[in-house]
């Protein structure tokens, strides 16, 4: 390719809305062009690398046995309603009303469609397993749509479905997605961690994650140096410490802390260690009728360290919580616990309330928590002594240094890009829709089902969070938009210069190289600074003066300085760099 | 590919709605499934189709110069607004409201936002001229979705934008795009005719319409056997006869006709030949305010032989109407003619009306038209004597023998379906939308642009209409679904059959060849029912009994029976039939 022909357009200047590296980036290399909210176009450059992410995704999901299709874009409300899903989704879901007036979304996953198609084509036994797949357009009407590609509304997934007769079936192709997705990632040329995910109503431990590490990660990702545990935040598990309770050595005494209303103020207005310290959080669940009026509701009192952070996740496993609960109201903690948010605790309370404590303040002696009295809080706290033992789970997030689950060290946490999940889907979708085939017994069965996506068009975004310096980005090999370019100095001026640098061209192109000739006659620090701000990997300098050398000068986007080649040992020396 | 890990799914009987072969033998063969009117799914086996369309036009596009980009689905009302086409376009455009109420709408083409890109990344005239392509999904709503593929609602789009400093340049670019389009129909292996089309507001004869020949197609087009000229329906010039208007020889007399309101009637009833007969139209244009509001109105009378069609295309281009007509009402009519359609013509009117004739017309003597009052018509009417000489224009459709425009024989028809557009746009965009670049002279100049569009999932549609028999679909081997198909007989008894298909099916793909074994174990009638249904177009039957004899069965699907080939000979066979 040359650049006379192609569209290049940078700028020197990121605009204002765009807070991370990727989205600067993109805008100032010309890959995405933004027309709205969240809704941008792919310019050429921005395309080619979406263009190596998705044939890389199909040659492994072929490769796997999957099947390709496309389902449509736009789809009627109906098979939406089958699932339920056209009620239960929120504003996200993109709703339209055609001329004739009926309901219809933009696709944002198409569960409803592939298990229509299974109902309809997947009458046998015989026929399975199956595993489709689409590489496609998708909406999302995010609210706060932001960081470019990486949270946008209209973004391309490939998502697959897969079709078995039983769950030992469906977990068989859920591992096969899960190599075929190691793979695919391995092939990006980016760090990355499959971290297991919770699998939220489905249950079982059949979900992963696929993480791109990079410091700007909005997840949080929990793995064990020493061993293969990976999970994420929402799924990694805290452990029971192992050491018991030790015992209590302080009264029980209320002491005045006015004002101070987090375990933060409290720990530093009684000068102890925040570890000290119990948060009171407050939850309620509701017994409907069946006509889904409340009847009757519970309170929940969960008690978490003052240095953790509560687990939504794990709180809707405990049993009573796992039917969905909801944060309290104020006039309801009043009622309970006879005052204000900021002051609660387990001891003194108006009504009944359920107490849930988490592992680790089950295991604490002398800790402090409120009063239930505005401006109170009560110090030398005990378990039986004090407050009756309580109900025990696991109700965190971890934090680095707790032990590893898998008892083979302690955990550490970094930040995480999501691009990929996997996970089984039982039934869900197969009863709902009414969706069987007809097993060897002769007898209809629903379809056991499971869920793959990637997210093709966020993964250069993260991509490059993980991928860039000052100067711009640093695309892998693999998905760089061009893997060579051929930077001529003066190739106006000198025929040497521009024989030299199209015959380069032509023979790597000819090998088959992704190669890029910037004939555009820029002056070198700006033709320089436009490739770098673009990422491509390997850079071929051609000058008058290192040709009456002999030399060309090669530069890959991570060196320091550039190292002579001479002219003749030029593609050699790049084949063998390309390769590596 | 082998047929246990592909999704085939070939039906009987065709659904009820399927009114041409297309749609039936696509829904049949399983290559689409309906989700709503006008929406299907490419299933596996029509994607594989669909897909080989794209590969071709993407390497002609990038051949020609063309760069490619996405732009989004979904797209912001705005620029809709600034074009003015979000007023002007009816309801098949698809128009949603997001969360926060703003206005977007599904991309039906993509000319605003490609005006907004050039706007702001072409800012000179060094960077011109440039072509801008994308293949994406397209929306539009039409009233009545019919023909499967043919006219759906979600369709894919090749549609391609270039942008010139001048009209000598996107004339060139133009050029340099119908070439390219005839490369990419050629290599399709279609019929097909290039066919001058009417490039609408714009003027100039620069647009064309490619048309693949079918006896099913909607359109007519217009082509000399005798050279090279080729138009359609609208567009195609019918050229004032030769000879001269002959010698009145009747006086004009008022019959009555009672009850016979059509030409064929009259005709009929004075047992007259229809070309005897003038066939009247009545228009109106309005004059209008600068509020808008009709301040005059002007009514036309349009004379065509009785058995000619009036093209309004080419009534749109009559001086006078060529700022827009409309049909004139009944109560319009009768003020003007003092009675009711069906009688009218151009003697004794009661108040002004603009009389036009075609130049058929305009050379007739002693022709017939309706007297002004019911139930009467005038035979005999002579121009000059009975009528003032009129204005004379091309208004009708051309004739099956008509003479060609290029006076080098007589016009033939033949049916047509549309499966690609060019044409130049010229500055409608730019200056509606104020996209400009600094010329050499440093000066702000408006983009001279040009359109150019691809059916891609039409194109299958109209090669099935174009290739098809009572068994099937017969696709060219360029866009096949599978270029072969290997059919072992009896695979599962038999372990020699099942060698010897497995072999030549490995063969084959290592050699790039893109082959389907059967290895579902159907019998040979079903086997090869579904194959013919599909369509692939070589065919390998490998049986116990052949093999015995060292032979292979070779079968075109245009084949009436098979070739036997010697089993060491079949690998080259193919290659041969392959490459011809």
């Amino acid at each position: 390719m040359r650049a006379s022909q192609f569209l290049i357009s940078t700028l020197k200047e990121a605009p204002a809305d765009a807070e991370v590296a990727s989205h600067r980036l993109m805008m100032r290399a010309g890959m995405i062009k933004k027309l709205g909210a969240g809704i941008y176009t792919y310019m050429p450059m921005g395309l080619r690398v979406i263009r190596k992410v998705e044939a890389i995704v199909r040659e492994e999901m072929d490769r796997a046995g999957a099947v390709e299709c496309t389902m449509p874009v736009v789809q009627p409300a109906e098979l939406w309603q089958e699932s339920g899903r056209f009620e239960k989704m929120g504003p996200e879901l993109l709703r339209i009303k055609d001329r004739h007036d009926r309901d219809f979304v933009v696709q944002p996953t198409s569960e409803e469609v592939v298990t229509d198609i299974a109902r309809q084509d997947l009458r046998s036994y015989k026929q399975l397993p199956k595993n489709l797949y689409q590489v496609q357009t998708k909406f999302r009407d995010e609210r706060r749509p932001r960081f470019g590609l990486m949270r946008g509304r209209e973004f391309i997934m490939k998502d697959a479905y897969s079709f078995d007769r039983d769950a030992a079936g469906a977990k068989k192709s859920y591992e096969a997605m899960a190599q075929a997705y190691r793979r695919i990632f391995d092939r990006f040329g980016l760090r990355y961690r499959a971290v297991a995910a919770d699998s939220g109503a489905i249950g079982g431990d059949l979900s992963e994650e696929f993480q791109v590490i990079a410091a700007t990660g909005e997840d949080a990702i929990v793995y064990c140096p020493d061993s293969e545990y990976a999970a994420n935040m929402e799924k990694a598990e805290a452990l029971a410490p192992s050491q018991p309770r030790g015992a209590a050595t302080q009264p029980m005494e209320k002491v005045a802390t006015p004002g101070k209303s987090t375990c933060e103020q409290v720990a530093d207005l009684l000068k102890v260690p925040l570890t000290r310290t119990v948060k009171s959080l407050v939850l309620a669940t509701d017994v409907v009728d069946d006509k889904g009026q409340p009847v009757k509701t519970q309170v929940w009192l969960l008690l978490v360290r003052g240095d953790h952070d509560m687990n939504e996740i794990k709180v809707g496993k405990v049993p009573g919580l796992d039917n969905g609960f909801r944060f309290a109201t104020v006039p309801e903690i009043e009622a309970h616990f006879g005052t204000k948010p900021g002051y609660l605790g387990p001891i003194g309370l108006k009504q009944p309330v359920r107490i849930v404590a988490d592992r680790e303040v089950a295991v604490m002696a002398d800790w402090i928590c409120g009063a239930n009295e505005e401006g109170y809080h009560l110090t030398g706290v005990n378990w039986g002594r004090d407050v009756p033992e309580p109900v025990v789970a696991d109700l965190r997030n971890v934090v680095a240094g707790d032990l590893s689950p898998d008892g083979k060290g302690k955990l550490a946490i970094e930040r995480g890009i999501e691009v990929g999940h996997i996970f089984v889907l039982g039934t869900k979708y197969s009863k709902a829709m009414d969706a069987t085939f007809l097993d060897e017994d002769g007898k209809p069965k629903f379809f056991e089902m499971g869920c793959y996506g990637i997210g093709i068009t966020r993964l250069p975004a993260a991509a490059i969070e993980q991928n860039n310096d000052e100067r711009g980005i640093i695309w892998p090999d693999a998905i760089a938009p061009f893997t060579v370019v051929v930077c001529p100095i003066g190739m106006d001026r000198s025929a040497e210069v521009k024989a030299a640098a199209e015959k380069l061209h032509d023979e790597l192109a000819a090998a088959g190289v992704d190669v890029m000739l910037d004939d555009r006659g820029e002056r070198p620090g700006a033709m320089f600074a436009d490739w770098e701000l673009i990422g491509v990997p390997h850079r071929v300098v051609i000058s008058d003066r290192g040709l009456k050398e002999g030399q060309l000068e090669y530069q890959h986007r991570r060196d320091a300085g550039a190292t002579k080649v001479p002219a003749g040992e030029i593609a050699a020396f790049l084949k063998a760099r390309l390769a590596a």
